[in-house]
């Protein structure tokens, strides 16, 4: 099964999210573009990435909606690439990818911390709930599957 | 350049968290963990990922510290897998990863919401900051980079 296919018939939004986004270059090139880093050599010297991947990579983001490409310049036509409001969207992954790679990287002080603009302080970003604000942890809430879901979990460990 | 390279020469905890985690299957697999299918046969079942794959994903997952086996049963001897601490670490990853999948995969209702058990409420996980609560998004925040960051982009990007 190729990584593309991997959201046919799962009921599953992180098959689906992983099937447009689950691969390590095509994270580490929305990271880049984030830092406004927006254009093909820009991203090559930052990543490491090979010339033909990134090119690759950056097609297959512009197809699924991520990225858009923006001419900056005429004679000859220059490209640079921004992200599109779903692939702004995919922030608070980067970050909370980025908080688990701090705690045992090595890297020390994080690479890259976040001030926050409301109370001046470093924000160690967690999730909270949008209604009360309490932190949100596995043992703080209660997974509820959607009937289509529990179906079909139910169906496939029958099999 | 292989995946478990990416980090070797970054400053950049993204990429050294995708050097250990960023392919689909593994994310995948730590969200059946998650779910509490902890059997091989019951993860093949769910995910769909081709046997030696699981093998050989589940066996990368142990030697990174993100799953730990233990026999459940003896005569004959039968393991389950668990996530360790590092493991469970990566449930923001998990649930802002489905949530983004979530606007836009077209599974309506979303397949597994949260219910916060501190207000009773459907909890929308959202990045909040842990001192004054703030919701963040990029806007809110001002990305600091560490001096190692920025010396080594700078001198990438002059290359």
């Amino acid at each position: 099964m190729k990584r593309s296919e991997l959201a046919a018939g799962l009921t599953c939004s992180l098959a689906a999210a992983l099937s447009q986004i689950g691969d390590a270059w095509s994270l580490l090139i929305v990271k880049e573009l984030m830092l406004r880093n927006r254009r093909f050599d820009g991203i090559l010297a930052q990543t490491g990435i090979a010339e033909s991947s990134l090119a690759a990579r950056l097609k297959a983001l512009e197809r699924t909606g991520v990225v858009e490409k923006r001419a900056y310049q005429a004679r000859p036509t220059r490209y640079e690439y921004r992200l599109t409001k779903k692939g702004e969207g995919l922030w608070p992954v980067l970050v909370t990818l980025t908080r688990w790679g701090d705690g045992w990287s090595g890297h020390e002080p994080p690479p890259l911390r976040y001030n926050c603009t409301c109370c001046g302080n470093d924000a160690e970003p967690q999730l909270a709930c949008s209604t009360c604000s309490a932190p949100l942890e596995p043992r703080s809430v209660a997974a509820v599957q959607s009937d289509a879901m529990k179906a079909e979990r139910a169906a496939r460990s029958a099999t």
